[in-house]
């Protein structure tokens, strides 16, 4: 039987977050992750299928939040009252504590055109989480999908501000802000620049 | 000095989809691709840098497309009328000889993981030409990137349609379509589903 590791899952992701950002993600291999967090290398695929997927391992958890969240929402929610809500939900998520690692997921994400990539697909599985929820409550498309993507963008828009040590304010708040810059921007796409 | 090899890059592509389609993406080699458009490895490599990205290598030409034709409109177009010119542009692009070969990619694409991340960062590619060209336009963020998501979305929508065998309408028609239910959509966001 596997013993079991407390906070394995966690202290995974730390150490391929300190590694990559110390020597660079292509120069770091899971053997590396799974010393410095004083695991081995069962363990760590255990938990995740490569050294790649440790960074995205919230993707389901996360599709999961903002799914419940429009599912939750009252009827009378309009498709972007709901997607307002999936925001709250998932950005409730995003403590003070976790802002330190975020900022510093960001610039190792950027530097790697695979983490990229991923990113990218990670992006467009929260948004097609979002659609799914609002098809189940009767939105029609391509509204769904609008609503689902000015989701998204609000949620990395604020998520992008939140890492940012200067900021001050919460990831919920954010968020909120973004998705109503998005409403008044929606409007403004067939005025005059 | 390089011999020069007529159509070699089309050569190169045609070969890599028809590989693919019979033999799976991960079980074709860059020198199975060579062979069979009769050429050599040199010269793929010549092309392209990997095997993945033989299906993605019009990015950079799509990606100025798109751009130029935002650039060139009209200075009173507003930011939709201007992503309407610039799928008028790239799908003038898409003729009927290209569109039992776009038929073939969809599956192709669909069927493998690697390729559907490149695909979605290809599209993330696209969005952001013409969100850079808006905002030289003179349009404000997050104006420039929404209607750059409604280009992208209504291109790709369009490009699905235009793929399937029972499509009788030319792309550029359904892209056109395509953005006039996005631009109708977005309307419907705050209102009843």
């Amino acid at each position: 039987m596997a013993r079991w590791e407390p906070n394995a899952r966690e202290r995974l992701v730390r150490a391929a977050l300190d590694l990559f950002a110390e020597q660079g993600y292509d120069a770091t291999t899971v053997n590396e992750i799974a010393d410095r967090a004083g695991l081995t290398k069962t363990t760590f695929f255990r938990h995740f299928p490569d050294k790649r997927e440790v960074l995205f391992a919230g993707q389901g958890a996360h599709s999961r939040l903002l799914a419940d969240a429009i599912t939750a929402a009252p009827v009378s929610a309009t498709p972007l009252e709901a997607v307002g809500a999936a925001l709250d939900a998932i950005t409730a998520t995003f403590t003070d504590e976790r802002r330190e690692f975020s900022a510093r997921l960001r610039p190792v994400i950027a530097g790697n055109s695979e983490l990229q990539e991923r990113a990218a697909f990670k992006r467009a599985g929260l948004a097609g989480a979002m659609a799914d929820a609002l098809r189940r409550r009767g939105v029609r498309e391509p509204t769904a999908s609008l609503a689902a993507e000015f989701g998204v963008r609000a949620f990395y828009d604020a998520f992008d501000e939140w890492a940012d040590p200067a900021n001050q304010r919460t990831c919920a708040e954010l968020a909120r802000h973004a998705l109503d810059e998005l409403r008044a921007a929606a409007a403004a796409l067939d005025g005059q620049p």
